[in-house]
């Protein structure tokens, strides 16, 4: 079986970061087909911070036009010679990562998302010069190494915004060490916070906490001793504040236990607030980061959703509202997740 | 046995934080004895970057007169009743601390290190109300958890810095997992660093090495390209360089493996240069914190010392002269340790 005749390659494409909300409906051409690449009929696509970073040019300057989109979620519809994981019909799905290097020490250990070469899923080059571009679009074509199986209990629009957002809360609570004993608190419920929720509870840790900060920044004026409630509580935090700033790293910091961890998941567009040496001694505590996940993880990420209910919280909305979409992210109304349906 | 009678409590004091480097022999008050307590004999006391950070007011006001000092090393001359671990006459040492709550979980739990309620060893306030001075002084009293045995085959003198630098350089790379099959690389070659070279290979890791980044700060034309020579190359990173606003966090992360830990050791008295969260991503990184370490610690980094020969290299000089040995300090001419002998 091929559907490959059938398929179209059109997206909804920014043509300029200042008009970042206005999409049109555009051809792209895909990269050329090699051994190990998949073609993906594309059904659902989750809205990403990251896109929105991406078409503002908050990041920086973009290839335009530009088609974004990395939840992605589809049909396999056709596989390349030496393709082994997976065949045509298959239900899959993608993530921020669509290649790497394949030969260094990072990918040969399974550390691929860390490949110091990556080809993001849109906004990046390949080798062959063709501009990728992501999922608010009618396929995709990539190499197996970063196309996911998903598992039948899990319907597509489920899965997709696990594949960025819910990795990217997964990831470094196994990173660093989440489970029975520990305690996470997660700054900003949003779409990666309400997973990390989840994914901790779901990974048995004694005490999961929502850091009652306020959504879009730190002042709460219900929660003015929060420090002193909070002082030398948790194991892990994950914030995914994206409010560079207003982020009161000292004041985080105070709540961690000795040695405790604050991951930071979000990627402002500025640069952290200055840090005090003096704010991480006091519990000898860690700053980190933490970039997605790798494609084992990803897949223990999917059993563990279906074992344990872990929910994607969605609006669903046809690809044509993007515009709606994209404004709804960034003036944070979203809760907690917009997942598009393809209608091209 | 009992010296009491003998014991002065004089020390070297600052009476004016713009008068850092004049030095004037002053009485002083010790706190009032305990059933814990042990009365020191001071013979020796090295000279720590914190000494210079506090009576320069660069970490803020202090309480005047002041006898700086902390990585002091002498014999027990007294001991209160309920002193278990200690006799007249044992050779021992004191850090940087010299009392906790004692009570808490991180007391308890052998971190007393990271009390949240630490006194330390100068310009700290006792619940009796005694300011608490330190070891460029004739004698010290405090409670014998903060007492070290120092090993029958390490000079006092030997011994003394590593009661500050020493430990502040074990603790981390303990802490981070140092050991063999990982890579150290230890940025500034002073007090701390070199320690940190030493322990590090006493602890048996693959490879270990002093970043090329000049001593002072990180302008080193002949080591241009030295984050390319380094990318993804270090599981920990000591960094004792003092000169906040000079040190490329961007390029030291570049330098580390996935999920690579750089740990701040030195204390600026500004903050660190604003951190871009990329920055951290690339590799999931850490950037950490660590404060002195535990009684376990240094009493294991004490014996690891001797087994290994981790050798303190120091410059010995009479306590009077220790006006121009902060001043060495300051401007970084120290090869790597002053330690001053008591002569008062």
């Amino acid at each position: 079986m091929s559907s490959n005749a059938e398929l179209q390659w059109k997206g909804y494409a920014v043509h300029d970061t200042k008009l970042w909300d206005q999409f049109q409906v555009t051809d792209f051409k895909p990269k050329g087909m090699e051994d190990k690449d998949v073609d993906i009929k594309i059904e659902y696509c989750g809205i990403c911070g990251s896109d929105i970073h991406t078409i503002t040019g908050g990041w920086g300057d973009i290839i335009l036009p530009l088609i974004p989109g990395h939840e992605i979620t589809g049909h396999v519809v056709r596989v390349g010679p030496k393709v082994t994981e997976f065949k045509v019909g298959d239900r899959v799905g993608v993530g921020a990562q669509v290649g790497s290097c394949y030969n260094c020490q990072r990918c040969k250990s399974g550390a691929e998302n860390y490949c110091l070469k990556p080809i993001h899923s849109y906004n990046s080059v390949y080798p062959d010069g063709t501009v990728s571009q992501g999922g608010y679009a009618t396929a995709i074509r990539l190499n197996e190494l970063f196309v996911f199986p998903i598992p039948d209990a899990l319907s597509l629009e489920q899965a997709s915004p696990m594949l960025c957002a819910g990795i990217t809360a997964y990831s470094p609570l196994r990173t660093n060490g989440a489970g029975p004993g520990k305690s996470v608190g997660v700054i900003g419920i949003g779409g990666i916070g309400h997973y990390g929720l989840q994914f901790a509870k779901a990974m048995k840790c004694d005490r999961v906490d929502a850091l009652a900060l306020g959504a879009t920044d730190f002042v709460n004026t219900g929660a003015k001793n929060w420090v002193e409630e909070w002082t030398d509580t948790l194991d892990i935090i994950l914030c995914t504040v994206d409010v560079s700033h207003h982020i009161p790293l000292s004041d985080i910091f105070a709540t961690l236990k000795v040695h405790g961890r604050c991951i930071m998941l979000a990627l402002p567009d500025d640069a952290l607030p200055p840090i005090e040496a003096f704010s991480m001694i006091a519990s000898g505590v860690l700053l980190g980061g933490s970039h997605i996940g790798s494609k084992a993880e990803i897949v223990e990420m999917l059993d563990l959703a279906v074992k344990e209910g872990v929910k994607s919280y969605i609006e669903l909305l046809p690809m044509k509202e993007v515009g709606k979409a994209v404004q709804g992210m960034k003036t944070g109304k979203v809760r907690y997740r917009y997942v598009l349906k393809v209608d091209i």
